[in-house]
């Protein structure tokens, strides 16, 4: 494995990759080619892109689609449950907590927090609201707790980022429309909805002139 | 203007700017040094960006941040409200109507569809949830109505696209984990939460070596 100066287009392509062949007959063989024109990229892109990790695939064969997909997810360290924590326990956070096809089996919610007293103490699906406030300790006694998604308020996101990495916090999924700062060694993903639909919005200006 | 060929990573980086630049001070300058210093670009790129659609700022002296917010938002095409529905109220569906946060000012949700008998005819906010069945003539009868967001499940979000497609909407902001298959005239911008939550994860693993 040389993986040194991955780009985050090359994981973006990884996790496409997943979902290409997770439709697939797992059994099969699929080529580059094959797999690029599924994908829309070229095949030299998918050798360059898998080929950043190590070997792939038995040559004029291609790659058989149960054992890449296997390895990707390997890659991505997803072949595992990785215990995340929700923090906001707003209709988003509900809805990212109670619809298993968000975390699927890699992602293994253990725990959901909010500051509101009027839904700390109250249980969904089985598992009680905590007080943000016990987070720590609550880290403390749970091993290998290191996920955040936050669908917090803009207005707190950095306050409460802040104290998620006291807390032991190494990676975070971040609803709110705001670039948090965080040392070197806590990384953040964002999902900005409202930012998606004003892309969405232009390229719809486009094709209606 | 000269928006020919415009990559979709500019235009995300123009939601970028606005996202920036609707933290300062309306009345102020900002050279593009300091807006690609707080956005981690560079300099350079800033200028390149927004030489894509025509000349802004003033030399020696920058953009007004309220004139190129203003100048970014019409090249979105969000400085007037567009029309949006939402198919499939379940709890994501229901969170992103909820909660003005997502679609503000620029995005007006004029209805939500689902098709199941539990949800038809429910108000959510003062508005009914419709049959999908009814998009067709509701499409006819309001004018401009050519976003959808749609929130269902991967089994069935490409007979939903075909229909959404057939019914006229041109945009399709879609949740469920699945490349959707649309004609040219019709865009899509994709959501993949889980994809997201694996990226995350990748860039996780690094931190903890």
């Amino acid at each position: 494995m040389k993986e040194e100066r991955i780009s985050p287009k090359v994981i973006e392509r990884l996790t496409k990759y997943l979902r290409c062949l997770e439709n697939l007959p797992q059994e099969d063989y699929i080529s580059s080619e094959e797999l690029a024109e599924k994908m829309g990229f070229t095949a030299a892109q998918v050798r360059k892109d898998l080929s950043n990790f190590g070997e792939f695939g038995i040559r004029g064969k291609g790659y058989q689609v149960r054992n890449l997909y296997a390895d990707i997810e390997k890659i991505l360290g997803v072949h595992k449950t990785n215990n995340v924590i929700i923090v906001g326990m707003g209709r988003l956070g509900n809805a990212l907590f109670s619809e298993p096809e968000f975390t699927k089996e890699s992602f293994n919610i253990v725990g959901i927090f909010d500051n509101s007293e009027n839904k700390i103490g109250k249980e969904i699906n089985g598992i009680k609201i905590r007080d943000i406030k016990e987070l720590e300790h609550f880290i403390n006694r749970k091993e290998d707790v290191n996920i955040a998604i936050i669908t917090v308020p803009k207005s707190v996101a950095q306050e409460l980022t802040d104290y998620l990495v006291k807390c032991g916090i190494k990676a975070i999924l971040n609803f709110a429309p705001i670039k948090l700062n965080v040392p070197k060694n806590v990384v953040v993903e964002n999902i900005d909805l409202y930012a998606k639909l004003q892309e969405l919005n232009y390229w719809k200006e486009k094709v209606l002139k």
